[in-house]
């Protein structure tokens, strides 16, 4: 296939630069495309299709839960966005504006939505009366805009697609509740199904979501050491309320304020996906959200059967797996090159000696280890490969972050084990002293990631202050 | 239940007033709710189920003839939107427009899109560079925006829900098969599984999208007797390509221009679905997209052992149906208004009686008719019931287009019909001239809606000017 002008090329590896073998790998596994609109993304099939298994997975646990989905416009008139005042400060430097419909100036300017708080309180206002109406459990899938000044693909988009989760409530409690519950799902999901190991916790204050009381958040460990926060979960108290004013009447006929929540996950994910699983050979992908979990190729396809009995085995399995057969005149070896690079979880290859043994090769893409098995039990033997996939993963990501969780006493410490062992998770006590926070990264570079709901006792005292001690903390560098 | 603030109140009959009918069962069986966004809502879940539904049969449609879905950017640089001159004038005076990114104006403006030709063509000439590059078959599900002056739900607002096809082929044959393709799909879709029969035809000169050979359409006829435009398939012929520089090499090495489509339906079909089957009572919802396909509600709930039947039924009858328990303390009258508001086709009673026999009361929504079913086939009396409903409805639709399609051979007749019989459609013959489209249009009021492909001889002549005719219209008054 000399005239085919798709070759899969080497990629950048990750020990040279990683975030050129980053962009390689989403790149060459056509998962995006740039466009002339700077820091947006054309999102391709394949990448897309990723997104759309994330989608399913984490509608179904939405809807278990018992959230509904809904639908906001896209824009925010400029006095509701205003309303609240932390939210709009934290916001507003990083909309998009528009001025002008058609060929007239619009008497008030409307942003593209940045998230939708301001949006769901003007709804709950309008449908929320009696202590009947609550709670409300909302989600949407939608894209909102941030106008960033550098970006990254998946990263760090002046668009990007998530859904956003919106909840009112009549209790604190209740509230307080849903946030957590919301944290344990994306918790959940990242390992199950996205098979990356995350530390569940709380956002420091100066860390917390623009009007948010408190801000929960998942944080996982990049293959180079960096953080990554996979999804955050914001409880509100009754500070959206008060300022758009939404009250209902409770059982005893007072009118109270209630209580909020929000919380959302996004392509970032996909970005996650990427950094933790992938190698220099590009992508790989847990089976739960694969496009393709099976790919299965002929090999000395011009033999009588060949093709007849591959195909036989596309439709049989296609009723268990997400399957694709390649019938292309690629050679076997640009197909292995270019399944790999797209993250195939299993490769089927089936030959005529296979044939002659009733049996094919199945190679897993995250360790290449090759297995013959029956014919007769193969959606058995995928199965249980999908699996070891999945838990192979898992369990690689974890070490990975294990080999780079440094626990440390002092900044010195600190300081140490990044240079000896490169970037990673630092463990340390803090004081609670938003200065220290400030001096920590200051000096060693780390911010604070999360304060994970596990606490353990390091030290009695602060990393920087010497002072005692409140609560440990997660540092890194993120993304 | 005196202290519910939610009565079911009487809506406003259609025979009073349409257009008051129809906003009131929009906002009564809680499908949106306004917002101070002018001309944009929020679509509530019950509304928003309904969409997904739709989504779900129809993605499943694209996908099984060859589709992907994508997602380009929601914004469009102006200079990419005038590329091609007959698009940038069909849709710059009808944009938003954002001129401004936090703080800074841009450089240059950025349109929210309100059709994507432009981002998928720009994407095209990044990708395509050989005829072993084609055909692209791409979809995607987003939102547009589209700034009109007169809004109503669902039928014409600023921002709509839709799904935008676009291909791009190494043929005009291709291109044109796939057309026709689409516009069958939705043809199937709109009859088989919202039970709304669709004229199938082509646009007029005049009124085919902008930068578009041809412009295929499917129209259905409104309750009122008013057409909507259900779904349009274009074909852009290498108009588009040729603008923007989309070249593929063909098998003789030779560079040529490849040629393209796109196609969609939106959120429109929520109100055409609305005002094909709805009554005085509210809402009447084909089963395929109905949220709630079956509604249990106890009858006496107080006496014993009937709730558990019901949550028994519940429970069985979820694994084959989407189905709602009204286990709530409003009075059966109530609850039998609410769901009749909200259009579930199947409505179940059990109450003591009917746990004695060992059976229960099978309602149908659009013709309220009553059967009594053993529990033990239940599943079969739903399904073919469901069945009984959508073939129902269909006929019905049916048989209200016939009554208002009127064959008129002078405009004379046209004035007539519409004065005696109402607003519907007219089959008439036409020259081809638009001059004389515009005539009857200025005389009897009624627009060309489409060129059915299935033609027929009405008379000779033209039914303005009196000479030749070349073809047969529908014309109709259009939402």
């Amino acid at each position: 296939m000399a005239d085919n002008k798709k070759m899969v090329d080497a990629i950048t590896s990750m020990e040279e630069d990683f975030a050129k073998w980053y962009t390689d790998i989403v790149k060459k596994a056509e998962l995006i495309e740039y466009t002339s609109v700077k820091g947006c993304m054309v999102i391709r099939p394949y990448g897309y299709a990723i997104w759309e298994n994330m989608q399913k997975i984490l509608d179904g646990m939405f809807k278990a839960t018992g959230h509904e989905n809904v639908c906001m416009p896209m824009f925010i008139p400029e006095s509701l966005l205003n309303k609240e005042k932390d939210h709009v400060e934290g916001f507003a430097p990083e909309v998009a504006w528009v001025t002008h419909g058609g060929n007239e100036e619009l008497e008030e300017k409307l942003c593209v939505r940045p998230t939708s708080e301001t949006l769901f309180c003007e709804h709950y206002a309008n449908i929320i009366q009696s202590y009947r109406d609550l709670p409300k459990l909302y989600n949407q899938w939608v894209s909102v805009v941030r106008w960033e000044k550098t970006t990254r693909p998946f990263l760090r988009s002046r668009e990007f697609l998530w859904q956003e989760g919106h909840t009112i409530h009549a209790t604190a409690e209740e509230a307080i509740e849903e946030t957590e519950r919301m944290l344990n799902v994306y918790a959940d999901f990242c390992e199950k199904d996205l098979a990356m190991p995350v530390i569940r916790g709380k956002k420091t204050e100066s860390d917390k979501f623009a009007g948010a009381v408190s801000t929960y958040a998942i944080e996982a460990l990049m293959h180079d050491g960096k953080a990554l926060q996979a999804g955050t979960s914001h409880y509100f108290g009754d500070g959206f309320a008060r300022a758009f004013d939404i009250q209902y009447l409770n059982k005893e006929n007072k009118k109270v304020y209630p209580h909020q929540t929000s919380w959302g996950v996004t392509t970032r994910l996909i970005g996650a996906v990427i950094m933790t699983h992938g190698d220099n050979n590009g992508l790989v992908l847990p089976p739960a959200v694969a496009p393709i979990q099976v790919v299965v190729l002929p090999i000395a396809q011009h033999k009588e059967g060949v093709l007849d009995k591959a195909r036989e085995l596309r439709d049989r399995l296609a009723k268990s797996f997400r399957v694709k057969l390649d019938d292309s005149d690629n050679s076997p070896g640009w197909k292995f090159s270019e399944y790999e690079m797209k993250g195939v979880p299993v490769r089927l290859e089936i030959g005529p000696r296979d044939m002659e043994n009733n049996s094919c090769v199945l190679v897993t893409r995250h360790n290449r280890e090759k297995t013959v098995v029956s014919l007769d039990n193969l959606e058995t033997a995928i199965a249980e490969k999908l699996q070891a996939v999945r838990d192979g993963l898992y369990e690689a990501a974890l070490a990975n972050r294990e080999r780079r969780t440094y626990v440390c006493k002092t900044l010195d410490e600190i300081t140490e084990n990044l240079e000896k062992h490169g970037d990673g998770f630092v463990k340390a006590m803090w004081c609670g002293d938003e200065a220290c926070e400030d001096k920590v990264k200051e000096i060693t570079g780390v911010g604070s990631r999360c304060i994970p709901f596990d606490q353990e006792q390091i030290s009695d005292t602060c990393v920087c202050c010497g002072k005692p001690a409140k609560m440990m903390v997660y540092w890194g560098k993120a993304y």
